[in-house]
């Protein structure tokens, strides 16, 4: 079975998925401000201005709606990560670049990005295990560029696995604040978040281990 | 008005209060497990083996066991902090013990954690100030230890508000994969933690900043 949306969408023109995209944003929203069980299918359907039949036609279930705003997601960090791989450079600076392309994205996606990190648990059966596969995806993409880090000498002897995830939960976590139309923005965060992390993780100059 | 439980619980025995933890305890593994709106009174009261009016005995309300479950992480959470501060130390020793006393509050307590991080916008009015004060007072600890880094000259010329954003974000994301009866226990992972987090923010040995 393909991912919802992904091979139906291509079948569709332009507009139907420009439709559909804005019914993903503002369920969304309705997921990250009511909870995505708490949220029905009537407020759906009100929020949208759609009735059920409508709704269903472009977004197949509920569940299917999780499912396309995860994807959003996904999509949008997997673009990140693949801009990064093919920019090259060191280390730490693919490790840099990476930060900020996913500060990027939580910071342009705050309700999507509150309802990936607070509903995944709400995926069943298959849905559930193509998000696990599509996030550690991504978590690989991390744990390759701190391994070819200490392959460098650029890092330390580091464990990659245990690193990854202090560097994507120093990331992740900045959801709770990193927001559109507040004071900061994801380049104010990403240039001191990777002198940290570089710095925090870099062999020392002196080989001084 | 007092914190829920707190002035109410000293004017009971210790029996009642112990059987108030348990219901405490088992109903933070329902609404980790299902979310708190999903999660209806008759589930509660089934799980901790009571009626209604028992169940209110104890608790209050839904949002009153809700509100406890906050307070328990958070209580841990202070406790610690204030071990940490009463243990003296230089600044990157105080961060290393704080990051230590935290990994092991969110190793201890799995489904408190996660309902904490997860549910904490169903709290309503005054119990979610409260929540709000809790929480932004151990922020100001972290934020205090790195301050006081920083003039002692321990650490770089950092910014203590960011940088104890992503200090939180780094220990508190790991509630996701740091759980009782797996591999790595809090110390395994509080140590690397405090080396990458320490050396990260640490001023240049030779004050080349």
């Amino acid at each position: 079975m393909p991912p919802a949306g992904a091979k139906s969408a291509s079948k569709r023109n332009a507009k139907w998925e420009a439709r559909r995209e804005a019914i993903i944003d503002t369920s969304a929203r309705l997921f990250a401000a009511n909870g995505y069980h708490a949220t029905g299918i009537n407020e759906l359907c009100d929020a949208n201005e759609l009735g059920k039949g409508a709704l269903y036609h472009y977004i197949g279930s509920k569940e299917g709606l999780l499912v396309a705003i995860h994807d959003r997601v996904m999509d949008e960090v997997m673009t990140g990560a693949d801009r990064v791989a093919e920019a090259g450079g060191t280390p730490p600076e693919q490790l840099a670049m990476l930060g900020g392309e996913l500060l990027d994205v939580i910071h342009r996606y705050p309700d999507h990005v509150w309802v990936f990190l607070h509903e995944f648990p709400a995926l069943t059966g298959e849905r559930a295990e193509q998000f696990r596969d599509r996030r550690r995806e991504y978590e690989r993409r991390v744990e390759e560029v701190l391994r070819a880090g200490v392959e460098s000498g650029d890092f330390r002897a580091i464990d990659p696995w245990l690193t990854a995830r202090a560097w994507l939960g120093m990331h992740n976590y900045t959801y709770l604040w990193l927001k559109p139309g507040r004071a900061l923005s994801a380049n104010d965060v990403a240039e001191p978040f990777a002198a940290i992390f570089t710095r925090g993780i870099e062999a020392s100059p002196q080989g001084a281990e």
